[in-house]
C-alpha cells in the first residue's frame, strides 16, 4: 500500500454553472479531495443538478450530495417564485439588485456547506462568487464571506474549539468572466456540461438573462464560441 | 374601520419546546406580528412539531412555516444521526460539547428565518438560545448571534441597502431556567403544551437527557410540578 498522505477535504458549493464547475476544477488541482454539494430549491432551472452530477463525477468528487431546500416555500425571488425571470439588461447600467435575488440564499447554501465540513472534518468551503461580472447581488462580496467566516467559526464545534479553523475560499471573487473561462479551459473543464441559464427550455439556455448575458460575454471575450446549447437565435 | 398602525412583524424560531415557546410569549406580548418558523429535520423529537404547531395557534401567531431540512443526509448528531442521546449527564461538570450538537443547527435555521424575514419585511428574528442553563453549543452564544447579525445585514438586499436592518433577539440569553419559566408563566404560557426531550417514546419524556434535566431542575427552583408527560419514574 502506498503510504500518501491525505489529501485535505473540501466541501465545494456546486451548481452545475461555469463559475461554481471551475472552482471545482481549480480545488480538484489543488489537490483536495473534493465533497460536492448542491442543492433542489425549486429553482426553475433544475437541470443544473444533472450537470452537477456529471460535473461531480468527471472531477472525480469523493461525494456529491443533493440536498432539498424549502426555499419556494419562503419564495420573494424570480428563481423560485411566481415573477418572470428579466430579459436584456444592460448590465453596465443596472445597478439595482434584481429579482433573481434570492433571499439569503449564499447564506442558506454556506450554512449546509459549514454542516458538512464539520462532519466530515473539512476546514475549507469553496464558493464561486464572483464580484467583477456578476448581477450585484450582496451576498456574492467579500464583505460577507469575511463575515460568515467569522460566524461559522464561532458558531460550530470545531470553529470554537480550534481559532480560525474554518475558511471560504472564493477563488473566482476578483475574476472577469473571460478570466474565469480561461481559468478553467487550462484546467481542463469542458463547458459544455455547465448550465447558467436561470430560464432555461428543457436544456437549451434562453441567452437573454443575466447569466446568460454574463456567461456569453465572457466567452466572446476570449474569442470562442459558447458550447452551450442555447434555443433560437441570440 | 379601525386605523391602528401596522403591528412590526417579526420571524420567531419555534422548536414547541420551553425556551422557544416562551419567547413567542415574549415577542407575542412585546406587540409584534409573529411569523413562527418551524423545522423537519430528521429529529428524533419529532413530536414538537404538532406541540408548535398548537403553540403557534394558542398565540394567534399570523402564519406558522414549518420547512423541511436534509440534515439527516448530512448527519453528525445524536439527534439526527444514529448516535444515542446521552442521558443522566452531569451538567455541572461536563464542560465538553455533547453529542446532541447538530453542526451549524442555528445558522441553518437562523439563516432560513433571515430569508423569511426579508422576504416578509421583519426586521427582528426570534431565537430561543440561553447562555445560562444550557448544553454548551458554541451557537447559543451572544457571540455567534452578533456576528450573525453582522453577516445578515451584509449579505442581504434588506441589510445591504440599510444598515443593521436586521437584529437577532434571544430574550432568555442570561436567564436561568427557573426565571424563563417564571417569565412563561406569568405571560399565560401552559408549560403542558411544550416538549423538551430529545429522546422522547411517542408523547413521553425521557427525564434523563440534557434538555429533560434542565427543564426538571428549573421547575424545581419555581417549586412547581413539570405538567409534561414523562415516562416511568424519575
Amino acid at each position: 500500500m502506498e503510504n500518501r498522505p491525505l489529501s485535505p477535504r473540501a466541501v465545494i458549493l456546486l451548481s452545475g454553472g461555469l463559475d461554481s464547475t471551475t472552482v471545482l476544477a481549480i480545488a480538484s488541482a489543488q489537490g483536495y479531495d473534493c465533497y460536492c454539494l448542491s442543492f433542489r430549491y425549486g429553482q426553475k432551472q433544475a437541470i443544473e443538478l444533472q450537470r452537477a452530477a456529471r460535473i461531480a463525477e468527471h472531477f472525480n468528487a469523493r461525494r456529491h450530495l443533493i440536498l432539498q431546500l424549502d426555499l419556494g416555500l419562503i419564495g420573494g425571488s424570480a428563481l423560485t417564485d411566481n415573477i418572470a425571470v428579466p430579459k436584456d439588461r444592460d448590465l453596465e447600467r443596472c445597478t439595482d439588485i434584481p429579482v433573481t435575488y434570492v433571499p439569503a440564499r449564499n447564506t442558506i447554501m454556506l450554512a449546509h456547506a459549514l454542516a458538512w465540513a464539520e462532519v466530515i472534518g473539512a476546514a475549507e468551503i469553496f464558493i464561486g462568487v464572483n464580484a467583477v461580472d456578476y448581477s450585484g447581488y450582496p451576498d456574492c462580496r467579500p464583505e460577507f464571506l469575511e463575515a460568515f467566516t467569522v460566524m461559522a467559526n464561532l458558531g460550530t464545534k470545531a470553529g470554537s474549539t480550534a481559532g480560525d479553523h474554518f475558511q471560504i475560499r472564493a477563488p473566482l471573487m476578483t475574476m472577469s468572466k473571460a478570466e474565469i473561462i480561461r481559468t478553467g479551459l487550462s484546467l481542463g473543464v469542458d463547458y459544455s456540461m455547465t448550465h447558467s441559464c436561470y430560464d432555461p427550455d428543457a436544456d437549451a439556455a434562453c441567452g437573454r438573462c443575466d447569466a446568460c448575458l454574463l456567461r456569453l460575454r465572457g466567452f466572446a471575450e476570449v474569442g470562442i464560441t459558447d458550447p452551450a446549447p442555447y434555443r433560437g437565435t441570440i
